[in-house]
């Protein structure tokens, strides 16, 4: 299928030196660029350095840039792709829990600046997408968290029934039982590409998606957080607020506190408000005076709520 | 007209120090990112100091940057605008013949990478362009050479009535005549937006644009030229190979010798051949092993040829 898109000596893979040890049989004989791995090197000069390789090797317009790993990998490559020579093909092999329900899908790539998140991207969707499973053979524990913050995200958002099969499973049951986990995936998958089909470029509904990412961004550089605690920090923060604006139950908020804790994801964090506040009003989702902040209704119901930056400044110190 | 774009304390100008010191009134009570001038600074980490001055400045998703200046402004606008934020809006005030007839035109932008002219941006249109023709009352002589390397190139491609016009005409007295020039420009930004807006992705026949530019672009960072000194030479160039290949007659070769003279373009460079060669062949144009060269059937008609790699290394080593 890939040949159908470029020639072989014109795909040049990237991907972490994870992903390489764990996997060199899958990159045999390829074009290959191997990446320091992290959220650390996901930034301008990483993308710079992935070009620098790419004119070594002589990547020209017809050429297809193909990403696999997590989010790290699979945003660079979405976002090198979109600037090389004004755009190049891309296709995408997401290696994690994460990547493969959240990162990959919907076109939306970028690299941090400094302590901001994906400050600076693009929206291009891939050629292709391509799961392959074997990857979570190797994938550590702390990856399966990760991924699963996504994933209660889009229960919380839009799927009241998957937030119930949440309650009633287990991390350590999932990552022994491949085919519960596929099926999950699928679902999560579905659940995105429902929203970012219908809404590409961010307009409306795509907001949804960024429940627990607007303090989640605000603190997952600064703490050093893998980006699932970050977003779970998140959760529990924009729910609190939803108790105050939006009709959000106790009892909600209490069963999100538990799923996410059962998923072993953190649900609190000391934070310097000050500090944090800085980075959270040059989130994207900042117009002027107000910033479009995601909360509940109840479980499997989210909804955008703009939220003047005063009112916001207060509640969050009222929070922490 | 500005302000339905954006509200006032979210326009955000980008211009160069020569701008700025000759035209300060333009800029007052505006906010303001000063870069220095020159197309050595047309390169990523001087778009990451636009990106950190934005930052800054609380620059949001609604925000409007408009570019003022020449090309290097007008590129360097245009790409920061299509990654800050995943892209925000953008407006182009040319300030120099070269960005008037040709830069601000076509949504194409970009920054060079070392010697490689152009090899990272975006293809997007901005929301606005602006025509202010009271800069060019301080445009230096040498930028309107570099002017007229694209006002001859469109004559060439596409416009046989305007080169007459040209020879008809000389540097010194369009200077001088501010209608003259006005409608000049007028005539060559039809040029320009009529092939763009037919094929605004360069699938077909805006690669005509790209005439001069391939052995142009290949010499004009490594000899340090002027875009339009580099242009000219490529022109000759491609020129030379329209008379081996596509039936261009040698009198049509000495007009344009003439003309480029008369508009005090240089038509020669001594070159070390093997040196350009290897930033040649990065050019986008090129596509496995071969290479969308633009050559002259006649003045006024320009057409897209693929040369094997091979054949064209051979042309040019015999053109030296």
């Amino acid at each position: 299928m890939i040949n159908t898109l470029a020639e072989p000596g014109k795909i040049f893979f990237i991907t972490d030196e994870n992903i390489y040890q764990l996997h060199p049989e899958k990159f045999s004989g390829k074009k290959l660029i191997v990446l320091p791995p992290g959220e650390k090197f996901k930034k301008q000069s990483t993308a710079d350095d992935v070009i620098l390789r790419l004119i070594e090797m002589e990547a020209d317009r017809d050429s297809l840039l193909v990403g696999v790993g997590g989010g790290v990998i699979t945003d660079l490559a979405g976002y090198v792709s979109s600037i090389y020579l004004r755009g190049i093909k891309c296709g995408l092999v997401p290696t994690t829990i994460l990547a493969m329900v959240d990162a990959c899908i919907g076109g939306k790539n970028g690299v941090d600046v400094g302590v901001y998140k994906n400050l600076v991207g693009t929206i291009k969707q891939p050629e292709f997408l391509l799961y392959d499973y074997t990857f979570l053979t190797t994938l550590p524990k702390k990856e399966w968290i990760n991924g699963f913050a996504e994933i209660i995200k889009h229960a919380c958002i839009r799927d009241e029934d998957l937030f119930i099969q949440l309650e009633n499973s287990s991390l350590e049951e999932l990552i022994i039982s491949p085919l519960l986990v596929a099926s999950l995936i699928k679902r999560n998958v579905e659940i995105k590409y429902n929203i970012v089909s219908r809404d590409p470029l961010e307009m409306g509904e795509r907001r949804l998606l960024n429940f627990g990412h607007t303090l989640g961004h605000a603190i997952e550089n600064i703490y050093h957080l893998p980006h699932g605690h970050a977003v779970s920090i998140g959760m529990i923060a924009a729910a609190k607020l939803s108790k105050r604006l939006s009709g959000f139950t106790q009892s909600g908020l209490e069963k999100l506190s538990s799923l996410l804790k059962k998923y072993q994801l953190p649900t609190e964090l000391k934070m310097d408000i000050e500090k944090v506040w800085q980075i959270l009003i040059m989130d994207k989702k900042r117009s002027g005076n107000q910033m479009k902040f995601i909360l509940l209704h109840k479980i499997g119901e989210g909804i955008v709520k703009p939220i003047g930056l005063d009112e916001l400044s207060n509640l969050l110190k009222e929070l922490n």
